[in-house]
């Protein structure tokens, strides 16, 4: 039997700091003289209100989370802060459609970044911070979902990382998750910091910059800006972003190491080191398969290049141009990098470098399996032994993952999109990116894709946020079965 | 140290075997009076004369076939015996181009259809005949291949079949390869026979009744159409084309029980029963998707849908219908189809139908392995448990199936091909199978691919017709490690 109480009193509390974080962005809106202060007010004092009539009504003693509640506590918190985060668009009309509010929330809460709005320019400056601010506190909470929680419910390999995180034992979830949470939030916190300054001295507003600092150090992509950072073309500030993009992309458990001065942790991680070739070796291939007709010089070349590559390997999604521009090729490029997805334990989305790391290990290692085929050769990662059934699970994870996109693809045409727009939009979606290709490209937006859509796609960034098994688990029998 | 004698002296038998049939059809030359005789007499003297001097030359004692000469005698005979099959396209002039010619014969010997020729009717009967003698030749290698050699040799996880073949012990590759390839052969020719019977019964002239039953058993697909099998209105010869492809992308092994007259291994095959289900399922699907708008009648909608799902699942790639004309949704779905890839231990290519069911079944444990991670939770196949070392092998297929089909798509962007067509073109070639979409639709062909992109897509076939792993082992360093 499921401790049901247990559930949703988590829910609830979930549900009090979704209404609290609401009302965050008011002050901007006194400041700035805007009208939606009291709709952000209402919305704010509203859910956290439900949540705290959820929360009171299920207090209990038996305060026991097994792996089963585990799984649906995940998912039901995002859904339910999911669920409420949509009103205030709704209300103060921003975002008049819900299916169109629930799809932007979605995407923020899931660091996605795919968005349905035509003129952000004209939306007030409280919603727009609290639109930023879902994306802030889904890269948030996916940190300690991807570090603290996931491993301990065994999901897609996850367990490979337990060693790398600097904490306590890993027998109970609660210690754990607590003590995990506050060293990696402390650190979310000061890259987050460091580049609102960085920012805002490179000539950013404040209110931008603080908007998309929490956007980038989510990997989210949310712009204030319908141009997103093509609308700045100060270098500084685009480099800026991609050094940020580039650490939040990176396991948050190595910046633990490098700013308590430990340099050989992170340099001799492995799949650290291959993220760092795959955004070497794309912008490379990219730049040079530009450079040659390039109008725009050589540093602006290579600055787009860089931009795209390390915003799309990230998963982040900020554009600083649009890469459909620059030929088939490119096309074909950029739909790859949505299927990348950053390191295992940032906050980006996706399959995740070290997944890809350990299959491509596994698969040389094949080869010589059948040459030898009495020799036992496991996968080695990071200086030990892989079992074989994390490979095995990582597979699987893989399987899935392609499973879920060819079966979305085939939806999406279904419902009348064109071929190569309905991967792009399955793609971006499933793996948390944001832009993907033709009707959903950098300079698009998901607005024309009709309702059904938009809720499949938003279940789509859901399940590829909670690394798909989280989701999936539930829905399988053997999961409610006694 | 390899034994390259025995690699050489092997191939030369079969550049013998290959000179010999291209004469065959110099009967049919002869009896329409065509001009190719000279040609076809001058090549099959020139080949057979050539593998006989290699066969002559690498006489020896030592007939020791280990494993790794295996993988090499696999792959070099193949491909020998495409280098010179192609020339008396070339020296004829019915394809000036040694590329196109090449490509035309890879795509025979592998069975995949896919063509380059504008004007089919044009070509003289004896050339015609050797074309579609190609694919006979191929399919006919390939079921020995398939369920004799290639389950020895480790790949993919065909050892689960070795089993379904009634004859003698797996010890020595020899006497079980002969004894194998004696009842196997048998089948093939039955079924063959058959077929010409029926389809020239149904009004087909005698020489398309044999070229089509070759090209239908072998599921290769070539047709002595430009039309292809649209040109045959009849619905008799439609559904008889059908049935034998069905038959062609079944496991052979399973033909020779039911010609004993036992039903239940058959019926109670497992891959054999989701083989049917997949047909009918597609069928149903496309059927019920075109009907109510369909001007062409009842049985025509159900005729075309059942001809061309079937045709693509068991990679024949005959067309009978432009799905192309369907919809974008039909793209998505014939696209779809190309990876499905017929039975193993059939003459169809591509990825197989037991493959999908070993992954799906497992993929379904993994959620189970979650929930309960202490259970061992093996896959159960035909009623035998199916070892994780086949599992992983068959992943590690999949894998590299993804792998190739990702980076061959990226190889025909950029050499100018549009994104679909790209990744069209790359499927059809290494799931063997002749039309894909796009530019190289069911009622294109291959012709304006570029030299580069046609010696790149009869690499494909190869690969895709060997397996994979039997050509991807030879670039392994540990293959040629001591």
């Amino acid at each position: 039997m499921l401790n049901y109480k247990v559930i949703f009193n988590i829910v609830g509390f979930l549900l009090i700091l979704d209404g609290i974080a609401m009302m965050l962005g008011i002050p901007f809106s006194i400041y700035y003289g805007d009208d939606d202060i009291l709709v952000l007010l209402l919305s704010g004092v509203g859910t956290s209100l439900i949540g705290f009539i959820l929360y009171y009504l299920t207090k209990s003693s038996n305060k026991d989370i097994r792996k089963r509640e585990g799984y649906i506590v995940v998912s039901l918190g995002w859904l339910a802060m999911t669920i409420f985060g949509a009103i205030p668009f709704v209300i103060y009309g921003a975002i008049p459609s819900y299916t169109d509010a629930f799809f932007e929330t979605m995407s923020g809460f899931t660091t996605t970044g795919a968005s349905i709005l035509n003129n952000i320019e004209s939306i007030p400056h409280g919603l727009l911070f609290w639109r930023s601010l879902t994306q802030w506190l889904g890269g948030m909470g996916f940190i300690v979902l991807s570090l603290a929680i996931l491993p301990i419910l065994g999901i897609g390999g996850m367990q490979l990382f337990i060693a790398e995180v600097p904490g306590p034992t890993k027998d109970k979830i609660h210690p754990r998750v607590r003590e995990t949470a506050k060293r990696l939030w402390g650190i979310y916190v000061i890259l987050t910091v460091a580049e609102i300054i960085l920012l805002f001295v490179g000539g950013m507003g404040f209110f931008d910059s603080i908007c998309h600092s929490f956007t980038t150090m989510a990997t989210g992509g949310f712009s204030t800006k319908q141009s997103s950072i093509a609308y700045y073309t100060s270098p500084f500030i685009q480099y800026v972003i991609v050094l940020f993009m580039f650490l939040a992309g990176a396991n948050f458990s190595l910046h633990y190491y490098w700013l308590h001065r430990k340099i050989k942790p992170v340099t001799q991680n492995e799949e650290f080191r291959f993220y760092f070739y795959l955004i070497v070796g794309f912008t490379l291939l990219i730049f040079f398969g530009r450079v040659f007709d390039s109008t725009i010089g050589v540093e602006l070349t290579f600055r787009e290049s860089l931009f795209q590559t390390v915003s799309m390997i990230t998963t982040t999604g900020f554009v600083s141009a649009d890469y459909e521009m620059w030929g088939v090729f490119f096309h074909v490029i950029f739909f790859l990098l949505l299927f990348i997805g950053g390191s295992a334990g940032s906050t980006g989305g996706g399959i995740k470098v070290v997944r890809h790391l350990i299959l491509i290990k596994n698969s040389a290692l094949e080869l010589r399996r059948l040459i030898h085929p009495r020799a036992v050769i496991p996968v080695r990662y990071n200086k030990s032994t892989v079992s074989q059934d994390i490979v095995l699970n990582i597979m699987a994870f893989l399987l899935f993952y392609i499973a879920i996109f060819v079966f979305g693809s085939l939806v999406m045409s279904f419902i009348g999109l064109d071929f190569l727009t309905s991967m792009g939009a399955v793609a971006t979606s499933l793996g948390n990116v944001g832009p993907a290709i033709e009707t959903v490209g950098p300079v698009d937006n998901f607005a024309h894709i009709p309702d059904i859509g938009k809720w499949f796609l938003s279940f789509l960034m859901l399940m590829g946020r909670l690394e798909l098994f989280t989701v999936l688990i539930i829905f399988s029998p053997a999961f409610w079965k006694k």
